[in-house]
């Protein structure tokens, strides 16, 4: 790993979006939330998955110029089509659509549907946060968890991010319903060790600590029955009530040979304006009083080391390399400066 | 245990509830609420606990002449003051406006601060989704899980309940973040068995298979780190941002010396019309097609035994002869006629 300046990869990164299409504000966006993604050490969703959305915006499975089209408007909530584009600036744009309609009706929401991965949900929780809201951010995504008791993959690893807004920081809540991520089981295969009990199943629901037998089998929710339940209602939120499809139907964004296909994933963004709640006009202290309780009884507030994310980031050279050889092949130029640039002195 | 018609132990409970000087209306709804409980097997939040509501309503902790006082409005959001009433009739109608406003808006949220137990949250949840409306029910409650890692208790199970409404029944889902109830281990407690691993701690904070310091100790939340950022966003959402209190600050309700003390519990409800969100107009097709994959696979759709829950209950006859006492001693003569009927045959 070596460190580069988060800044400088949020520039080729832009560059990077533009060149595959992307007008410039929608690119800056998407590459600031996949940035931040790293810089929160959560790489599994940040840079790593560049060239994938690239190579999915060149065979047509990300359409670089869909909007958000608004197809249904009551007067708290707005439901668009994000017509296959990247999922990164449409949640984005739509934590703003659903911050303006809180402010002005105590709550918010957006929905997104027929749209893509939009990496870490706790980028968009974190803006919520900024923005001085509370709420919730939800998605679906592949299928790759079974019912509980089941045995065939029906759900996604139907993640969650919350925000909650404080004068001393407040909290972001960004996790998944499953036990661990699809990229914790494929480091175990690599490293040739067994899984802990109860992460994951083979192909037939039969639980396994073989991670090659996790790879093609499925993921179990986290706590069993309850993360089941919990991903259920997820599911509903976004692939049943949103649309146009169901986790089961939504394409795999590492699938090389389903590229040119839209993925057809959804999202939910629900607002709350934190003064519409208050009985008392005191939660600013309740809210600062529990960070406090938290951090006096040796815990920590959920989010806490990302709000206070680092200027810098550490990125595997083979990764700026692959970034550098897109950026040359796009006539990326900004992109190919920077990479170039950060990638002298870095031994091969 | 015995069985019994849900219907006369609903009127016994009216009747008792009335005697205790709760309005008809609201009396009839609150034991509704928690006679549903016993019909779902939820025994430990159902006519178990009307007598700590009855030790309370008499000693002040619960006011049966309070009122929902409407503290807030905006457009889509109502906080309300629940002056320390019964929690169970205050969710319901909390529900009811959240519904009447999601209808006219899209979404709909209504919130309680100074209000008590509400039992189950399913059961608010189920008449969200008989109303048609997808939504989530949130409470706090005394504090009784530490943060992860945390050596003192910061949350409490921090309860969620969601719904989902479908032409083929739909779900409701039901939970504490907790890995089980406090009852459960008072039964392990009973019984002299072992916890599984994983379930408690001890008051220091450090784990324990112990039931006794458990009980003295916390539960700890379902998943770890998983379980406590969720349960942390929930006692955010109704101790934080509604208040008055924080969970650390809720009172007991099975406390005896301080049955007079109002507990302070907050409820937030929030429902979303199904219409307002979906992109094709195919919404009901997609929750329909989820219930019957779920099914298919061996799994079972959350709530499902719940929706088709039995017109008759199984009772402790000892949990009768409590109620029937208390009915001699308030005067209830509805509730003395129907429990000394029940009870007539049962053996001592």
């Amino acid at each position: 790993l070596t460190s580069a300046p988060a800044s400088a990869l949020v520039r080729a990164s832009t560059d990077l979006l533009q060149a595959a299409g992307l007008p410039a504000r929608r690119a800056h966006r998407s590459a600031a939330a996949i940035v931040l993604a790293d810089r929160w050490r959560i790489g599994s969703h940040g840079l790593m998955r560049l060239p994938f959305y690239l190579t999915r915006l060149e065979a047509g499975g990300i359409d670089p110029k869909a909007d958000l089209r608004e197809v249904r408007r009551t007067t708290s909530v707005v439901a668009f089509d994000g017509g296959g584009g990247l999922g990164h600036w449409q949640v984005w744009s739509a934590v703003d659509t659903a911050v303006g309609l809180s402010r002005a009706s105590g709550v918010g929401v957006a929905a997104v549907g027929n749209s893509s991965h939009s990496g870490a949900l706790g980028v968009y929780a974190n803006r919520l946060r900024e923005a001085g809201q509370a709420g919730l951010v939800l998605s679906n995504g592949p299928a790759a968890m079974p019912a509980w008791g089941g045995s065939r993959p029906v759900l996604s690893t139907s993640p969650i991010a919350g925000a909650v807004p404080s004068p001393t920081g407040g909290a972001v809540v960004d996790m998944a319903t499953s036990t661990v991520t699809r990229g914790r089981i494929v480091q175990y295969a690599q490293d040739n060790r067994p899984l802990e009990p109860g992460w994951a199943f083979d192909s037939t629901g039969t639980p396994t600590t073989d991670p090659k037998l996790a790879l093609s089998g499925m993921i179990a929710p986290v706590g069993g029955a309850k993360g089941f339940a919990l991903a259920y209602l997820i599911e509903s939120l976004t692939g049943g009530l949103i649309g146009p499809l169901l986790s089961r139907d939504v394409v795999d964004p590492f699938a090389a040979n389903r590229a040119s296909e839209h993925q057809g994933v959804s999202h939910l963004v629900v607002a709350i304006d934190p003064r519409s709640l208050d009985v008392d006009g005191r939660h600013e202290d309740r809210l600062s009083q529990l960070e406090k309780e938290v951090a006096a009884s040796g815990g920590r507030v959920p989010g806490r080391r990302r709000i206070k994310s680092s200027a810098s980031i550490e990125i595997e050279p083979d990764l700026m390399r692959s970034l550098l050889a897109w950026a040359e092949r796009l006539d990326a130029r900004i992109a190919v400066a920077i990479l170039a640039n950060e990638l002298t002195g870095v031994r091969r």
